[in-house]
């Protein structure tokens, strides 16, 4: 039942209308594990400078994550980001981007990650993700890639190779369109499900995400309405890892569960942008989880027996 | 169970990348009581000029429309309207609006419309809105209200005045925006609900629409994912009229019929959309609706217990 997560671990400078916050922990791996974590133990694959500090290794570690898998590098700081969020939300200036330690990450599997069921992979260059599905003995079973417009701009012959490999995509509407080169959802979603994918996941922000199977079969899930957005840092992140865990937790991968594996990481990332950072994401318990799961399910519920 | 609509006539002018439609019939009115007469028989207030065409009064009589309240005014022409759709569908440049006899409207409410328990009021100017509530001795037990932008710019009073005076405001969400000053739907949708309506609906476009009662309960409703959109207009007119048709046939106006209501609006308005003008309202017949309120209710169907 096992779950192994790769993706940055970095440092982020904030800033939102409702504040800043300066050098906070963050990376697409820290979300991730930290929303996994409340279904499975996940085990983290990343990298880490000479600055990074021991808490918050500690920390991570607290929360029942694998560290093993991630390396310090002694001659680079960590991979650090900044960025300042416009009025609404939905729009962010990157102030700083600087690869650090993950510039020359080499990503390795260790033997006790071997054998994982599930495997997430964070929004990382498709080299790195690729190398990290070669480093399985035997393929997980369930592969979940993350990406974004960076990679099918740079390097889009290495995206469609690892593409080819993976069963659930998960991107969002604009890189859907992108991807594709169609403008409609559902053709987006034919075409993208030709090029490798079983299932695709299309993140709409705060309009939700909708879910296709091959048999272009699809379960649209709302955002939970907040009356705040602090920071929506992480909540791509913070969904695909509450997605993973649910489903490693599993004992099958029918469309159904990962409905419910939707719900999970729809719930875990309304809750994470209401606070900066990991903030909320530390506070987490499956009482509050459950408690927003059943809001959750009853925003869209109908009493209905198919005939109008 | 009798609906009463009130909205524009008009000939439309529309350009979209699938092609182009010269003065094809059109209107608020029209698209609300074209998609309401699915589920009753809609008794229609508003005017047309000396141009309207006798066909054109015919095929929306024939479609079970009580037309005794169109009046036909002999000195103007009939609301024209022309616009062109950007290649995403989700914006438009009006190139043309020319008032004509509806400039000068004056909304009367004949003896036979008297009684009705559902008012759907298109969007008009609030004084002619107003004017519409007024003419009814008894006051229908619903009244639903449409609005746009312009009026919260151009008569802010007279609008705030009419809104005191119904029961469910329809506005998409920038104009639930700019009317409440929140940019959070949840706020905004709890500042509007002291002003008057018990409840509010929230348009969205193609991310769906949001049902709100005065205890902030939201029902959620994706819009139905469509391979293409030919022709938005008279999309949320549409949404409209098969809410109020919906609910003018209900027993009880309870939160759960509204949300079926909000289904059977979504329904319409997703086929509507497929072809020009309301073309495909006047194909539209039960079983079409009935299929796809089965594969609109699937949309969002989990197989959940409430618990995660």
């Amino acid at each position: 039942m096992s779950l192994v997560v790769v993706g940055s671990v970095a440092y982020d400078t904030i800033e939102t209308p409702f504040g800043k916050r300066e050098r906070i922990l963050g990376g697409a791996g820290t979300y991730v594990s930290l929303s996994a974590c409340n279904f499975c133990k996940p085990k983290l694959i990343s990298v880490v400078g000479y600055d990074f500090k021991n808490e918050d290794l500690q920390l991570i570690s607290d929360h029942g994550i694998d560290i093993s898998g991630v390396e310090v590098n002694k001659n680079e700081k960590t991979f650090f980001w900044s960025g300042r969020y416009h009025n609404n939300m939905n729009s962010r200036d990157s102030l700083a981007t600087e690869l650090n330690s993950l510039g020359t990450f080499n990503p390795k599997v260790p033997e006790t990650y071997q054998g994982a069921r599930v495997l997430m992979l964070g929004n990382l260059s498709p080299q790195v993700q690729m190398k990290v599905i070669k480093g399985f003995y035997k393929r997980p079973e369930m592969i979940i890639m993350d990406t974004m417009n960076f990679w099918m701009n740079a390097t889009p012959v290495e995206l469609a190779e690892t593409i080819k490999l993976i069963d659930v995509l998960t991107i969002n509407d604009e890189e859907a369109r992108q991807l594709s080169g169609e403008y409609s959802l559902l053709n987006a979603a034919e075409k993208i499900l030709t090029m490798g994918p079983k299932f695709l996941i299309i993140k709409k922000g705060e309009h939700g995400a909708m879910l296709f199977n091959s048999k272009l079969e699809i379960f649209y899930a709302p955002a939970f309405p907040l009356k705040e957005v602090f920071d929506p840092t992480g909540a791509g992140d913070t969904f695909a890892g509450g997605f993973a865990g649910y489903l490693a937790k599993q004992e099958h991968f029918s469309f159904e569960n990962m409905k419910k594996a939707i719900v999970a990481g729809s719930v875990i990332a309304s809750y994470s942008v209401e606070n900066f950072g990991v903030e909320n994401l530390l506070e987490l318990n499956m009482e509050i989880i459950q408690q927003r799961a059943k809001d959750f399910i009853n925003l869209t519920k109908v009493d209905f027996d198919g005939v109008l």
